[in-house]
């Protein structure tokens, strides 16, 4: 066999090898596995919302009064849901491959993301217990830690970027990422001391982040660095 | 460094940003979500049709004048889901970019749909209960005011389109993004006065919706500003 | 402005009709959907298998027996499911286009097919009683006479198809289609007379269909008729 | 009718053939409905955790201990179900086409699976019971089955394949597919005997099959055979 037959076939060999791996780390599955859940999670919020007895003739405001602690955890935890998904998309529109580890780390995220259902019905419940306050809390730091175990995971590997970021935007999403867990852990703290600081402080985070990130994109509004975030 | 090199430089970066912002306003995902949003609403609904006691000899008919009221308010929410859902692939037919304002609008578009089953769910239990119709029209009213807002928010920024609608596009469109709600909001009004003629209007008007669509793409055939409508 | 120039300007605006249109038509929103109630009907079927008291040392086989109806109309719901699906993809992939008839059409097909859970649910409970066997017969009598009046609807359009049918092909399709309602309206008819027969014949029937086609493709391998049914 | 004439009419006769062909092996939906039927599964677990009691001052601790059980369900079924899913994305990563085989035996490996809510509920509610702990194996272990008979279909038929395997490489596939189900067995086997090692095992399984397949690719990191294994 001669020297460019040899030559070819070799170039023909990395050719599969380099489809076959482009295939592998093709993120759109994870990309569908996850807006599967995150739509059923805040389809699924609603279940726990109960039928109010209407029978004897209730007025439309006694039927809401009934519903109302059903209805504020399913409205915080379907804002909490949004902004995570909005996180995420904004999160995997940096990330050009997926490898083994970031395949199982998005596994991971979504674990504590499934037991936000579960959260908003104790919530719903029992609106004023810590006990029910803490494990809400506990479920929505997880979420964070593990959005911000992704960030870190895939911005420390730019092969799997569009683009490499350099260390100081990487620090900016790592606060960003971070900050909605931060607001979590001082809710959950605060839940024996104060249940009703507590539920607003769940309640006011997404909003608060909207706004921090509203300020950001305005005061630099040259830079790229906060683009990627919605 | 000389100029050519410079200038060569600058437009690879110019072309890395537009990359970047092509990705993040790539609305595949925000579609993603809604599809699995809508599919699980309709699915979700059948399961408030509950099981009618059949066991000491019950007839077919007798059966189905049990499940009755649930069956009509399944069916109510169905056509009413499906109509949405028809108007959101149509509105999102038009949009070529979706930006961070259109996500979130999507997204609070997304939070009165999901308590459509809840929504059924009354209906199917209290058919007759002013509280209740009132509640269901509150929830399809909700959901027309955030369609018309985002027909309002996309339609404003061309630079969102496929390509840019003129006034009277955009006018013809509001109306028939709001025409619906108006139709709810007096089927909400009358529920006191006459809960009948409320369901009747709830049941019908999706009827009426396509119906009024149909006569408007007849009478304009020529014209393509209808044809965005299914 | 000359002629050369008002052609070209008639050119590109019948190129955004164009391209306007075939994003109205691009049929993949309506197979998301679909694939998305498909998904959540086949999961939600296993819903309504009761965990079984095991308290007392119950053994496998007991443990199983006790569950033994329930799961029977899960195994039926779950393969009927499964070759609607199968049926739904063969007749999606001769489609290319979806006009707002497909559309519609489509979505009056899901809905007799999101009430399957609720067919399953009645027959997991009351599997002797001819009431709850005839209204599951009657869900399925209505799925596959939509599932037909889709496959006359589009394959009379051929504009919306990859390439257009022939009669006999179209007459065989027909056929194929409508073979399983009659078959569940033979089941449905039987209920009253012979609820045992009437339960073999929904068990079997995905079989018998499975079967037929099978042995159609077999004598007829050269030709393509058939080879759109898997 | 001349003879190239006829031969460019045969060419294109034999173009619109393949083209059929592509469009019914193209895998998109199937893999859409498994991603659905997987993210459904997933977050179906979380409604067997029941809402503790928590009136009368329950502490964080006590409430976490009050739904432990379903909480070790969910914990195990979710990371099972996580292993199947990157399982499935590894294997129908070397898939390129399927056939009607193909289709329908995914089919029936989405069936054990869909029964996985099911099995956990079973494990959350009796988890020292030897019944509730074989039937949760007994899902597994029909899971594995299916897993390793997709294999050994599409592995056979090259043209269904990106790239052939070699017998090596298929026999290794096969291993490690089986391995998961041989610990299953193994599990459900010991229930009777030992209900608090059959736990054991299904709770470690994923993390020994985890750890494997990283020592498989330290191993062996210039060989291509396991890279197809996340």
């Amino acid at each position: 066999m001669c020297r460019a037959q040899e030559g070819e076939e070799q170039a023909q060999a990395n050719e599969r090898v380099r489809a076959l791996l482009e295939r592998q780390h093709d993120p759109s599955r994870v990309l569908g596995l996850s807006d599967g859940v995150f739509a059923i999670i805040i389809t699924l919020l609603v279940l726990d919302i109960r039928v109010p007895e209407l029978t004897g003739g209730h007025s439309l405001v006694e039927a809401l009064r009934e519903i109302r602690p059903s209805l504020t955890a399913f409205l915080i935890s379907f804002i909490v849901a949004g902004m995570h998904w909005v996180g995420h998309r904004d999160l995997f529109g940096l990330i050009r491959r997926t490898d083994r580890g970031l395949v199982w780390l998005n596994i991971l995220y979504l674990l504590p993301l499934c037991m936000l259902p579960f959260g908003a019905s104790l919530l719903g419940r029992y609106e004023e217990e810590p006990a029910a306050l803490r494990i809400y809390g506990l479920v929505l730091v997880l979420i964070a830690v593990m959005r911000a175990a992704i960030w870190l995971y895939a911005t420390r590997r730019p092969h799997l970027l569009w683009q490499p970021l350099d260390d100081r935007q990487r620090r900016v999403g790592l606060a960003l990422n971070l900050f909605p867990g931060l607001g979590y852990l001082l809710a959950l703290l605060l839940a024996a001391a104060a249940p009703d600081a507590s539920l607003v402080v769940y309640g006011s985070l997404p909003l608060l982040y909207f706004l921090s990130i509203t300020v950001l994109r305005r005061t630099r509004d040259r830079n790229l660095e906060y683009t990627g975030f919605t």
